[in-house]
């Protein structure tokens, strides 16, 4: 059977009280491979900042699989995602999770697959796989993101209770509305950066607290993976202790300012950037009406905003450089 | 009065005594900025896959300060890296850590500085400042890396056991000798590297498990802040979940071979270097005398390898780039 993100608070109900005999629920590890890695970074970054008693990793799974936590078995619930359900590693970790005891929630895109079989709840997300402005019916509170950090406010609010919790699903329900809006803010500048990037041969991304990984996956996913440029993805707490060295005129920067308590970060950052590069992007997240979202939560949407509208710059970029996001020279082509 | 490492059995039990009446040591923050950042990782990943009990966090010391986490407190010790005692981001966490009623554990090189009044233990560090093969009476044990490892085996000893506690000393006391001998092995081949890679300008680190953090000090630190050469860190297994698509004849990367149970991650990366790239270099930990350390605990020993043979590699290379390590554009000379 497959659940949506709306059955997230009954699966979490169901799973503290399958554990309440075994000692309950005591870790939630997110588990996964690159942009499947990176999507459930703002559920382990909630968890370690709001959770008193519940441990926390945000593990690649392969590494999850050679050197396991001591603490992962029948106490724990293993959030592993899986877009298509094949990915060797994954797969892994998730068969390591049945046979530990462990709750596994898989969110993935693919009913049936190679993984389905050692998921406890197979959660099925929303997925946009269009780069157009006009996202039709796209259930943005379902993508992948949401239904870890769903999860992560459920597990935290029902083992010890969450006092924003009204307010975090007030965000679940505007975060839809602004991403649609913004994705048609950047249309032209969008197309402008292409213009002006298409031909740099490598391009850094740089994003803070729990929407780092956005930048994170836009390093590697889209810039290293779908177009072939050399990437790096710098955290802008700590581009001041090493990496800001290599600011000149022409390095090329994508800027995430997030909205909420670590915008300070990424605003110094930008500070910088303005006095001694002159090659960076910005997304600001206030800008693209983020701040709706109320100060207690906001930190959590970051990510979700900043993910689903890199793909208007992603599909500008992709045109300008004639080089389709789909080309690859070694996945899906070569043994690895 | 300042302590070094082989007070940190002691520092511990007082801690822990210290916070008994208050319901003890709940949580861990490994807290810095870049290279001090870099150093506590494999303390973090140590109390991460070693205990079943404590929280744990590796953070960023800005991020920290700006968000953070709701647990910190009274049941918390926070382990903070500040070479010179003085970087601001640092001393407000320090000063954080004190005002919240944490047990503040400040490791550092200079004893009398401006964070030291926010520390409960000044722990002083020793440090290899040259950069010759021949270091003298550097005590390896009781550097930056080892003192949080050190103080996190502690830790998950006394409040619930670590079955390879012994293993685990006999290392620390072998890590001096084998990193001596490893330096004075990679003297040739750092030249070598020095000429090859001198006119790079990107270059790819790599690496895995509790030494990850080496292959990102190395970029950040050296090739970006102090060679001015553009460069990203790469986790090997991740590595074929976007970024090898990068890959070709021309980028340049330098991948280390960690030995113990994440092995497997780095070689599969190697493996794919040797067919479809033609510019690497390697640093394998077992190749450089790392095994003589029990499998048990060899992990956690990577990183001291890895980063004390880098400064032989980085020495050559800023020689033969005519590019002192110490050259900075912004450092220490604008606002920021």
């Amino acid at each position: 059977m497959a659940y949506n993100y709306r059955d997230i608070p009954q699966i979490v109900r169901e799973i503290l009280a399958a554990k309440a005999e075994d000692g309950g629920v005591k870790n939630v590890y997110f588990v996964g491979c690159g942009g499947s890695l990176g999507a459930l970074y703002p559920a382990k970054v909630f968890v370690e900042r709001e959770s008193l008693g519940l441990k926390t990793g945000w593990i690649n799974s392969n590494e999850f699989v050679h050197s396991t936590p001591k603490d992962f078995g029948k106490n724990s619930v293993l959030c592993v995602a899986c877009h298509a359900g094949n990915t060797p590693e994954t797969v892994a970790a998730a068969k390591l999770g049945k046979e530990s005891g462990a709750a596994v929630v898989l969110l993935t895109y693919q009913e049936e697959s190679e993984i389905a079989a050692f998921a406890d709840y197979l959660l099925l997300y929303s997925f946009d796989s269009s780069s157009s402005a006009h996202t039709g019916d796209m259930d943005y509170a379902g993508e992948k993101t949401q239904c870890a950090l769903q999860l992560a406010v459920e597990l935290v609010n029902d083992t010890e209770g969450y006092e924003h919790y009204d307010a975090f699903y007030q965000g679940v329900e505007r975060i839809g509305g602004i991403i649609r809006k913004a994705r048609e803010q950047v249309a032209d500048r969008a197309k402008a950066f292409a213009q002006e990037y298409k031909n740099d041969s490598f391009l850094y991304t740089m994003g803070s607290g729990a929407s780092w990984a956005s930048a994170y996956m836009e390093s590697i996913c889209i810039f290293m993976e779908m177009q072939w440029i050399h990437s790096a993805c710098i955290h802008t707490g700590e581009y001041f202790h090493g990496p800001f060295e290599v600011t000149d005129c022409n390095a090329g920067f994508v800027v995430q300012i997030a909205e909420g308590s670590d915008r300070e970060l990424d605003e110094r950052c930008l500070r910088f950037l303005k006095k001694y590069a002159k090659r960076f992007e910005v997304l600001d997240a206030k800008e693209l009406g983020l701040s709706t979202i109320d100060p207690s939560v906001v930190d959590y949407f970051n990510h979700s905003l900043f993910n689903n509208v890199y793909p208007i710059y992603n599909a500008a970029l992709a045109e300008a450089r004639q080089h389709p996001l789909s080309t690859r020279r070694y996945m899906w082509k070569v043994a690895y």
